[in-house]
């Protein structure tokens, strides 16, 4: 394995550079830590390049990563050298140089599906993937000016749920409703059906938006079922848009599960 | 009111620190912007101190503000002085200096009330608030070791929860137990009853804890109630905390409003 100790080294600056910017669409990303590098090892084969520690080639779970990957697309890095790409204080030792693969838009969306309404917050993003992929949720379409699915932040916050899902980065969302055969379902805070009053559909498309301005008129305007979360509106105006979520899939969930006691 | 220009001046250099760190107990907090200033104003009246960009006190809600709170207490800074002291990038103009009242701990509890168990996150702590005070809870205990209720992050995430919520901050936990005339509920991925199998108590204790390491042996040894959220576990290994305490105090108050139907 090729192993540089120079922070000019071409190689090293372009990861640096790549590990603070977020992935712009096919660009390639920069995966840290070791559970992240196994996941997309288990899901999708070797990465582009796998960058390591020199100093910790000898643990067993970044030896047993190192023997996974072709021995041509790897790098041993100096220890300091490593720590100036990992994302978090203490870096883990590994990270994998990858490019997420950019879906093709299904001509037909007919399976429970989550719509992302230019979501800004990376954490917001990241737990909004974590929470779908815990509700059985396959499939998500990002709209342009929702947060990088492969950042950083929002690979953190996500805790793996990126390997669970297929992830629609940079979608137009008013392009995708004519090929929705589910229905759009969003929340609203007036003109809506509380949740919990009667059925929600078994499959639709559930949509979530901005944390300020919520779904934008036109989607809300498309959207076949508006649900109001019954809060204490004299407590708090709204909800976090991870927390509505959060409700609205689970309620879901709570209805397919557990329907025939309703 | 006073109008100060010089970084230098004692006044302002001891705001710009308070500024940038957290609330220890009983310390003065600083609320930046026109929202927690309006909210401290109505729900505790006039704080330790506010202060104004010079520049925009003819703002009719920067103006109501300032006609709200006495003089003397009231300084003016350029807006570059002021600047420094946001915990946004852009400033509101408008900046209270308060002290958040430290509460007894009640002898005897017997309300719905949320645990917070060594929460780390200051956006998960700010959401969590903002959750709770949505699912119409009234008192929350956080335990030591729980991200700073009251410093700029949890506080701008918790949306004006702050003022709707009694908050105990530095809890111990442990010592609250006996206090408790409502069973102790906690979630958790083993030992517990599905959250939509049978019915849940019309008020309870819920203990959420730590992003990695969940609720406390010892509490939830001490709670009479275990639930877990069946979510899809082969594509994630939990949820956000922030998710999961969204999800099981809307059901709960799912089952207060529509419980009859269940």
């Amino acid at each position: 394995m090729k192993h540089i100790s120079s922070r000019d080294n071409p190689a090293v600056k372009a990861l640096a550079k790549l590990a603070c910017t977020a992935g712009k669409r096919g660009a390639p990303v920069l995966l840290d830590g070791v559970h992240l590098c196994q996941a997309w090892l288990q899901h999708y084969g070797a990465p582009d390049q796998a960058i390591f520690d020199v100093e910790r080639l000898s643990q067993p779970d970044i030896a047993a990563l190192a023997a996974a990957v072709p021995e041509a697309s790897s790098l041993a890095l100096d220890a300091r050298l490593m720590q100036s790409l990992a994302s978090v204080e203490s870096g883990q030792g590994v990270a994998f140089l990858v490019t997420p693969q950019v879906l093709p838009v299904p001509p037909v969306v007919d399976e429970n599906c989550v719509l992302f309404d230019r979501i800004q917050d990376p954490g917001n993003v990241g737990t909004l993937l974590r929470t779908c992929a815990a509700a059985g949720i396959k499939r998500v379409f990002l709209a342009t000016g929702t947060a990088a699915a492969w950042s950083p932040k929002v690979l953190r916050s996500g805790q793996g749920a990126h390997f669970a899902l297929a992830i629609h980065e940079h979608a137009d969302l008013t392009a995708l409703l004519p090929r929705l055969q589910v229905p759009l379902v969003a929340t609203s805070l007036d003109g809506a059906r509380d949740l919990y009053e009667g059925r929600l559909p078994e499959r639709c498309a559930w949509v979530f938006g901005h944390e300020g301005q919520g779904v934008a008129a036109e989607l809300l305007a498309a959207a076949k079922l508006k649900v109001l979360i019954p809060h204490d509106a004299v407590a708090v105006e709204s909800l976090n848009v991870g927390a509505a979520a959060a409700i609205c899939l689970f309620e879901q969930r709570r209805q397919a599960l557990h329907g025939s006691r309703r």
